[in-house]
């Protein structure tokens, strides 16, 4: 849900597909990078809403987790997406309460609203609590280290075929596995007190009868024959201590381990979020089982603890889970107990690995920088990682160059220059994308001479076509053809160059330059020279430019040095305060 | 409490208080501005969470309110303060159910739990439950106004002893008001079925006898005669509706809002936020009484509901004010509802003016950088708003012209370059504190000729003497007494340099250079010129000069312009969304 909400976001902020023809006119408006991006984070906001019916916690998620920065603005609009979403669920959910969408009319705004008792804990029930969060801290972090591992070997896998085949092995040896564990539990007699039918053959119920003689139904199987809302309804459910054996359970809780993590990377989509509660509530209501006889928090308390703390081991967030468990349980009385778990959940985790989407996205392979730059960054200075020869326009640039240029690098952006005659000192003016460049070569209009025409530049341009592309449709240099003629021609690039970019001078230091290219979110960093004389520009920093995998490529005495490993770690423990 | 919160946090950050005593050794580990920022922060959180015992509000309110720019390990941090304090909190309701603590025995964790009933609302009560809404805003923004005028006039009397003769007047008129208001009030028959006894004499209850007959209570004075707490709880409570009279309700509310508003100000400590949700709670009350006929929402929900659209008119506030409130009134099948008042009430209330708490910080005169910027910043580059004349210390530096430097300006922060011989050509090395150049200068550690002793010199120097100091006891320059052959002496300053300071060029857009000092948080910002000759550095920009009073005190033909009205205007209703 979340995934399908950011898609359609980006797709709006790409400004529809025009292939499909699905676009609006106001939609270009979207189309640069912020909105973009603040789309997609509404985007997701919106879909953990739907998909838990939990607004606040839609947007808290989308801040903590997805921005990567944040602005009162972004605030303001994720939470009017999630506001909306609400009111339409909730109007949606009024309808179909009138029984008018035949199998969807279950469940109403909470979804495991199983604790609207007054619950009551104490002093003594802080300890198996605490152990609760420990554990859970540990398996969390297990979790995201195994998933990496089986993310990186199903990367080496390139070919379609190989997936596909992969991912339909994985899914018959889940169904395989599935069908024959309930094998493995004994029958329990039904209770007698049972409010609905047991045993339940065919339907979706709690207590299914498998291979069970009548009378009696098979834990495992009303668990794992159930979808995952229900298996999760019954794992929180109160008054069902004696429903669950501890061998069930303790299955119940390895079979989810493993499942969702070999099925995560496979090409089929299979979730994160639910998956992770399913597990962390069989294992915290095997925990629960294993303290019954010394604490007086029933079973069903400790599965919501015990998904707590799952979630808070390998997501680590703190205030979403927070809000998103208070909206799924409609508990506040919890909340204390929750807050201690995910406390000592995420600080036990940390200790060990980053949380699981940062996982990924280093898995995956995209550039993302780390909130906590690298300590040995400290150590160097800009000019230490700027590499390559630097490309560099004049403000009336020779359109030959200016082709020869974009041919010869892939670079976004290129700063503008103005040397003598134009000025009396080479002067640094801007920086100029790539994209814009190529919407100068493709309009043709070209100056005989090198002269500044000022701004009547843009009487030949609309804004749409400054406008930034959609994926796909970004036009290349090499479809552009131009005359010898042509090529002997002058662009004015002044009017069209970004005359206020953002600079830091050489020597400022790694660890600060990454700091602010992050907090303002550029794409692009202009390093200019301490000295006062020579070219105004030294180089151009790219969020490439800021990954450790690059730095340390440049500085190999920093990945071989001894002191390495401590260098990690120690950011890492410091990390956790 | 929140403030009380903010001052021991931001206490603790000074290093506590020397004079009395109450100061750690590890505590000296906060003394930065970063850390002190945090530790306010947090200590507001804990405010909040303690004062309406909603941790997660506490935190978001921190943050969306507090914190001017946030980072994930603030977010952790803050959430862990607040889940300490839940914690001791939910230990101490403990401790007080078993009676222990007398008066405070009071209350479980949810302080309004008067909604755990299941409501229900559907489409015929959105109509006005949006006029609720609108209402609210309009109401909020006046009462923003109001509160914004009566703080100017306050700011106004600077003499003590008037300060304090208004708090007595304001105190006095406030009683007798409070006192002559019930009176106004008919008398009500007790209700037959009320769980508690009616009329109550002395002590705290909901039916107040006041001037009344026997068998009949008067509804305003069981308002007023009351804490804010158990008025809060009366017109939240949900089986009243026949409780309270129309005219009561208004009375209350009109007074409500006139006495919040003239006795915020005076040296007397009142708070805010509590005020505003009586008086909401009233007015929402009042609209339910009138629309009691069209919809089947109790006049509790109402109130409920009212008490969200002023905070969120006034206060402007919405993720966390949702939570918050959730958290006093623990209904979450409420959530939908008030998203969408609080949505309405903050679009309408920011048509009008800013939020409250801006308001109060531009009425007390504190420099505070709006997160928007003017539009005509865009206009202005950064050269347009330096102001010099710019004071340099050089990197080896007499120590008499370094005094000269200090006596004469009031800077706390000066670019230090580097000139032949000591270099070939004017290099900017980094910037320097004044408080820095202070401490090196009572140290005495002079050289008799300029030359660069490197990282040594630290041998002299304890990390902590150029820890920040807390308020209060900052040296002067005043104070140290240097004789005739010291000031002929040197300093060699490098090593006291911060060498990397962020930079921008001086044809940056002021828009631009006011995001990054926002956004990274920074004091001082070095410009440096364009053209790659002469001084390597033009001026240095702090905080006040990205205040609108200040830049358009330098361009008068921006105050002075007909288009400046709709400059203001204009991104202020874009800003809605």
């Amino acid at each position: 849900m979340m995934h399908i909400g950011a898609c359609i976001a980006s797709l709006l902020g790409q400004g529809g597909s025009r292939r499909y023809g699905l676009t609006w006119k106001w939609i270009r408006f979207f189309k640069n990078d912020r909105d973009r991006r603040d789309l997609v984070t509404c985007g997701s906001a919106a879909g953990i809403a739907a998909a838990f019916r939990a607004p606040v916690g839609g947007v808290l998620f989308a801040l903590e987790e997805m921005a990567s920065w944040w602005t009162s603005g972004l605030l303001w609009r994720a939470f009017f997406t999630t506001a909306v979403v609400a009111i339409i669920l909730r109007a949606l959910i009024d309808v179909c309460l009138s029984g008018k969408c035949g199998l969807f009319g279950k469940g109403g705004l909470i979804m495991f609203d199983v604790y609207s008792a007054n619950i009551s804990y104490h002093m003594a029930d802080v300890p198996p609590v605490l152990l609760l969060g420990v554990v859970g801290g540990i398996l969390g972090s297990l979790y995201n280290f195994l998933l990496d591992k089986v993310l990186r070997v199903y990367a080496i896998i390139n070919n379609v075929s190989y997936k596909i085949f992969i991912a339909c092995t994985i899914s018959i040896f889940t169904s395989c596995l599935l069908f024959g564990l309930p094998w493995l539990a004994s029958c329990q007699p039904c209770p007698l007190d049972s409010t609905e039918d047991c045993p339940t053959i065919g339907r979706s119920g709690n207590y299914k009868k498998f291979q069970c003689p009548p009378g009696h139904y098979n834990d495992l199987a009303s668990l794992i024959f159930n979808t995952n809302d229900d298996a999760i309804r019954n794992l929180f459910s109160k008054n069902t201590d004696a429903e669950f054996q501890h061998s069930t359970m303790l299955i119940f809780f390895v079979t989810c381990f493993i499942l969702s993590i070999i099925s995560y990377g496979v090409v089929a989509p299979a979730g994160l979020f639910v998956p992770v509660i399913v597990t962390g509530a069989s294992y915290g209501r095997f925990v629960g089982m294993l303290f019954s006889s010394h604490t007086n928090l029933n079973h069903g308390l400790f599965a919501v603890l015990g998904a707590a703390s799952f979630l808070g081991g390998s997501m680590r967030m703190t205030v979403s889970l927070c809000v998103i468990i208070l909206e799924l349980t409609n508990n506040l009385l919890l909340l204390p107990m929750i807050m201690i778990v995910l406390l000592v959940s995420k600080t036990v985790a940390d200790a060990f690995n980053g949380n699981i989407y940062d996982l990924i996205m280093k898995a995956k392979g995209f550039p993302y920088l780390e909130v906590h730059v690298e300590p040995y960054m400290r150590q160097l200075t800009v000019a230490d990682v700027v590499t390559g020869p630097l490309q560099v326009c004049h403000g009336n640039e020779k359109v030959g160059n200016i082709v020869h240029i974009l041919k010869t690098t892939n670079h976004q952006g290129f700063p503008v220059i103005d040397e003598p005659p134009h000025s009396e000192s080479p002067v640094l003016y801007g920086l100029i994308l790539r994209a814009h460049l190529i919407t100068l070569l493709k309009k043709r209009v070209f100056l005989r001479t090198p002269v500044r025409i000022g701004s009547d530049a843009f009487r030949h341009f609309s804004a749409d076509e400054f406008a930034k592309k959609g994926l796909g449709n970004v036009d290349k240099i090499e479809d552009i053809k131009l005359t010898e003629e042509e090529m002997e021609m002058f662009l004015d690039l002044h009017p069209f160059t970004n005359a206020s970019p953002y600079t830091v001078l050489e020597t400022m230091s790694l660890a600060k330059a990454s700091t602010l290219f992050r907090e303002v979110g550029l794409r692009h960093l202009l390093v200019i020279p301490k000295r006062t004389t020579g070219s105004p520009v030294v180089g151009i920093l790219t969020r490439h430019d800021f990954m450790p995998e690059h730095v340390l490529g440049l500085h190999p005495l920093l990945v071989n040095s001894k002191w390495k490993p401590l260098r990690i770690a120690l950011p890492r423990f410091l990390k956790i305060f």
